[in-house]
């Protein structure tokens, strides 16, 4: 059987076929650009495969609660021209089959789980930190979705003593996007986070801090069996030990985890978590 | 059919036998003392019944990991005669039924689901503020529970900006539950919660905020429909407007909530949420 998987990202499309073990036959990037520009080519890519069903995972904010009328529609982006439009309507009226949607950090959660990093666990947590910062959840290979998809990225952590940064986040100032996002990081230091050395170990810290202070909240929200780290700002790999450090003293061995190296991990699916997540979505059934 | 339910509090056991509908045909309360006498009182109200199946909900931390040999236990509870008893192996033991167990809180969200304040919605966090604070989530009829059950009272929120109480948690200091439960309130203020005044009017305000915040992270970690306000704290009924109004301005609109009287609501249950809830989890399979 061929799948079609689509992750939709503000600065570009990826799409791929492929099958249910999570072998990619082929994959094409695409820029996002208006909408009907990037669908004419998601399109050409498509239309040469006898495609099974279709998984996306897309940017959001968008509506997944299945009894709203406006199921499948991207909500308040900064990209305009997505704003409002239905990423799953459109699908579902070129092809005809089954179709299925979720975002992009709960797809890449589900790759991950599948066939990554967590495909041995019965539960992940996939964060991504990047411009922005995300996360999913995976518990028996079924994506946490309620009557709206986790906002992870935007729950408040307590600040550091010394931290002065009033926070960057346009709807919360200083939510954990606002204070350890990739955008948080240019804002605070006024340089690009590439440009930002590993040897700058103060920002190190304090970014790990962070991150450690949600997962703890996270953790004790959901209990994960693992927790995988991704995005841009998680290639800068001394994070992880400060990270794992920070997380072991905050949790004070109020819930066990046996070995941080292995509750504290990268993905393993090469930035194909994403687009293997949809193509977990659309053959899982 | 005829159900056993048990609602294990640190304080009191309740046990009780009813139906599948929520209804309960008897119900008695018995000291928490040490197990053999508890159980032996607990044995003597049941061993009258033709159970079919029993529910429990139990004060924690309890393993709830199947795949632990230690399934059932109770952990590190201050309860000494208690830690390292396995309240679940007890009944399979004396009953030979099946037998089902989570934490008080979870089973309280189940029993507010499937018979009160949550039953015309698809999800609900029930959220309980009394001597310690915790928290369960139901998802279309589901517990969440995954490696660890939640712990959702140790979460760390934003201490407010001229707050310089320290915190009473013994494990975190000044997590949610250090800084807003019962035993918080009367480590502050050197009063018992009952003796704080319903004019004390910053007590209150300081209380409610704190208990936004921490609502606000986990409505998005969890995306529920409505969440439900219950325990000793919450009779302060005066904290339901001001943790509605909190809420709101936290958030900024970036999540919809349509109707915050709504989303923020007391147990309908009349203090039966738990012990409904066990008999929801005894016989709902």
């Amino acid at each position: 059987m061929v799948y079609g998987a689509i992750e939709a990202g503000g600065t570009k499309f990826v799409c791929a076929v492929g099958d249910e073990e999570g072998n990619i036959f082929n994959k094409i990037t695409i820029p996002t650009e208006d909408p009907q520009k990037t669908l004419s080519a998601i399109y050409s890519f498509f239309d040469e495969y006898p495609l099974t069903a279709i998984g996306i995972g897309s940017f959001g904010p968008i509506e997944l609660n299945k009894k709203k009328a406006n199921f499948g529609e991207i909500l308040n982006t900064p990209k305009l021209q997505w704003k409002n439009f239905n990423i799953y309507d459109v699908f579902v009226k070129r092809y005809n089959l089954p179709t299925f949607l979720s975002t992009d950090v709960n797809v890449a959660a589900l790759g991950e789980f599948r066939w990554g990093a967590a495909k041995d666990v019965d539960s992940c947590l996939y964060m991504t930190v990047g411009t922005g910062v995300g996360a999913g959840f995976v518990n028996e290979g079924t994506i946490l979705n309620a009557w709206n998809h986790p906002e992870m990225g935007h729950i408040h952590v307590p600040r550091n003593f010394n931290d002065i940064f009033e926070g960057s986040c346009p709807y919360h100032k200083d939510c954990l996007e606002g204070l350890a996002s990739g955008s948080a990081l240019e804002a605070r230091y006024n340089l690009k986070g590439s440009e930002i050395q590993e040897h700058q170990r103060e920002i190190w810290e304090l970014e790990g801090q962070y991150l450690a202070k949600a997962i703890m909240n996270y953790s004790l929200v959901l209990g994960p069996e693992k927790v995988i780290l991704g995005g841009g700002v998680m290639k800068q790999t001394m994070l992880y030990p400060i990270i794992r450090k920070e997380l072991s003293r905050l949790l004070n061995d109020y819930i066990t985890i046996d070995k941080m190296e292995d509750y504290i991990v990268a993905p393993s699916l090469n930035d194909e978590q994403g687009i293997k997540g949809a193509l977990a979505l659309a053959s899982e059934r």
